[in-house]
């Protein structure tokens, strides 16, 4: 009877000191792995510290883990049923831990198991084998609550094509700031096919790719998404696995593997960019992208030394050339090697990167670039036997120089 | 008759306006190697401008690439006899050429052939392929004049056994100013062995290597030599190659394969550090280098990001455990596994990371620990069976602490 009491007393004097303690354990490499790909979207410094660390919130049936940077969000969803993650719940409960020090340390961990439980006053106990660290965690109420989704009208691509769209593209966004619409990828859905644009009204690159049953209510749509967001997911996303996502009003969410990714979408109109590309040429110079690009790179060398930008491409009597001239730490000619040149001399100045960036964007095969003058844009395409739609395009705006 | 007249006329007017104009072919490839082991003495910037370039001479016979940084200085010799270096010499000359420009240059060329020509106003043309740069050269005789060598009473090593002297010890030369002399490793030459020492007063690590055939009047030799030219040393010798090296009063040339460095040794004489060394212990114990040096990474976890400096050792009771405590952010502890443990009970705190410097330099073997007390520098040295000479010992002086 006695002893019975105590017992009470003791569980009443308990659930006053402390809170419902997480606890649960997992395969470290399995962890490390999931650690990884969220702390992708946690920053180093942060105006709300918070968001320098990672929320872990266990179900009875699983572990989410979350990073934030304010525009971008990623979570990971282990679930006890994923034989690989080894994950055994003890205690449901959240925490929010320093990204940086518990990745540091779960990384270092002795053995391939790690058991962490939340303590008195929000420390957290990691073992692993005989090592024990307790850190300082913060109480998870603090950590933003991520929006709201409403799952609807899902688009589903495969990971590789879409992957390839956006490393075709996301190089000709802008970096500045002043016209924040320009810092995106916009996609835009239309009859059978969904097109890719970047522009930082300098360079711009255009992808197609095919899309198969959209919802007809999605026809018309037009986003536009962060750059850091698609850069984020080409690092996250396998090539094998298909990615979902739904836009709703201001963000969009998607979905691969066990990972969420939840995204802010770019304010304002995307300009249309369709009337910029030309569809006549008056010069036109067919090359392989390998050795055009590896000339580009040496043509950049004194140019990137000089902190100029300015490479000429010389078109004359069947001879093409790519000249640095007019700085004066040196100059440099190269000859090129092309498979064919068509229509009138021509001269014309260019960034020797953003020109890289365009030829290498196509792989490894034959381009055509188009030229009108040494004024207008010039455009390079894939050269295919069958004309017809393009699916890739680069446009690049000349520079004007007094040599040109 | 006339023109020979104009052939002549011609003659003159060159030789007023233009000087001898090196001029030589070399395969690109094998000319890389040797351009980035001279550029690792060439600074990036230089209080003399010239420094930042790379000095080529060519004689009729040889090319020789030199850069130096004024207290280092590299030589490459290569010989058209070379077969590898495919050296052909059409003019003998010389020329300073800005070494980052010009490494960047030859690295991206197109063929594996350059061809190298001094034009008039030091203008240099390098060509490959249907590459042509012109950039911009100095007069070679601005580039100041090495030391003059008395290459007498050389010392001969085996390349591996010198590198491994050197990265057993040169962590813990001292990278501050105050003491130049500590910044280096000194060398001292014994009857039928050599001593390096590095000291930076908190920690000292010591290393015999056997010599063969020491020149008599090398006995009782002692130099310090810069902590920079050993580290290249490591860098550039391979393991294979034997190293020969010649003292001279104030400065050192090593000879390797078709390679020379020039150092200037450090002035002052080193600290005799013998009486340091303790020889009895009141506490022994003996771990295997990597489990120990893994618990140490991780201890050095919270310590680093704590911006503190001290791990706790801690033998009492047959346990051995690893403790940092103290610290806001967390603490930890990992009990150790060891071989034997013998003496008093003792807690002694120390530089973590300076103790793994110490554990790592005996590669995966088994390491004795001696104690004197917690305020006394411990020893590591190698646990072997047959006891005597310890051809590697490290010495590291505790902090202390509150909690010791």
């Amino acid at each position: 009877m006695m002893k019975k009491t105590i017992y009470i007393y003791l569980i009443i004097f308990m659930n006053k000191r402390s809170r419902p303690t997480m606890h649960f354990s997992i395969n470290r490499d399995y962890f490390i792995n999931q650690l990884n790909h969220v702390a992708r979207a946690i920053p180093g410094k942060a105006a709300i510290p918070v968001l320098t660390g990672m929320k872990l919130e266990l179900k009875s049936d699983r572990l989410i883990l979350t990073g934030s940077d304010a525009s971008i969000s990623i979570e990971s969803v282990i679930e006890t049923s994923q034989e690989a993650a080894q994950l055994q719940v003890t205690t449901p409960g959240s925490i929010v831990l320093s990204a940086r020090l518990f990745i540091d340390i779960v990384r270092k961990l002795p053995t391939n198991q790690v058991e962490i439980q939340v303590q008195d006053h929000y420390n957290v106990q990691l073992t692993s084998g005989k090592a024990v660290f307790t850190i300082q965690g913060v109480d998870s109420s603090q950590y933003p609550v991520l929006p709201e989704t409403d799952e609807d009208k899902p688009v589903t691509l495969p990971g590789l094509l879409f992957k390839k769209l956006i490393n075709q593209t996301i190089f000709s966004a802008s970096n500045q700031e002043n016209r924040p619409i320009l810092t995106g990828l916009n996609l835009s859905f239309h009859d059978g096919y969904l097109t890719g644009v970047a522009t930082d009204s300098h360079r711009l690159s255009k992808r197609d790719i095919p899309i198969k049953d959209l919802n007809p209510s999605l026809k018309g749509l037009n986003i536009t998404i962060p750059k850091k967001t698609v850069i984020e997911l080409t690092r996250i996303l396998d090539d094998e696995s298909n990615v979902t996502f739904y836009v709703m009003a201001q963000q969009l969410v998607f979905h691969f593997d066990n990972l969420v990714i939840y995204s802010r979408l770019l304010e304002g109109t995307f300009p249309d960019t369709s009337r910029l590309i030309p569809t006549t040429y008056n010069t036109e110079l067919t090359v392989n992208t390998q050795s055009f690009s590896q000339a580009l790179e040496r043509a950049a060398l004194l140019v990137h030394v000089a902190k100029s930008n300015v490479v000429q491409l010389k078109m004359s009597q069947g001879s093409v050339a790519l000249l640095v001239q007019g700085i004066s730490i040196g100059q440099s000619t190269e000859e090129l090697s092309y498979d064919s040149l068509e229509g009138d001399d021509l001269t014309i100045a260019f960034n020797p990167d953003y020109m890289r960036d365009a030829v290498k964007s196509f792989g490894d095969t034959t381009i055509k670039l188009g030229f009108i003058s040494g004024e207008r844009p010039l455009l390079l395409r894939e050269d295919k036997v069958e004309e017809g739609h393009n699916d890739l395009i680069q446009l690049l705006t000349p520079i004007r120089t007094h040599h040109a």
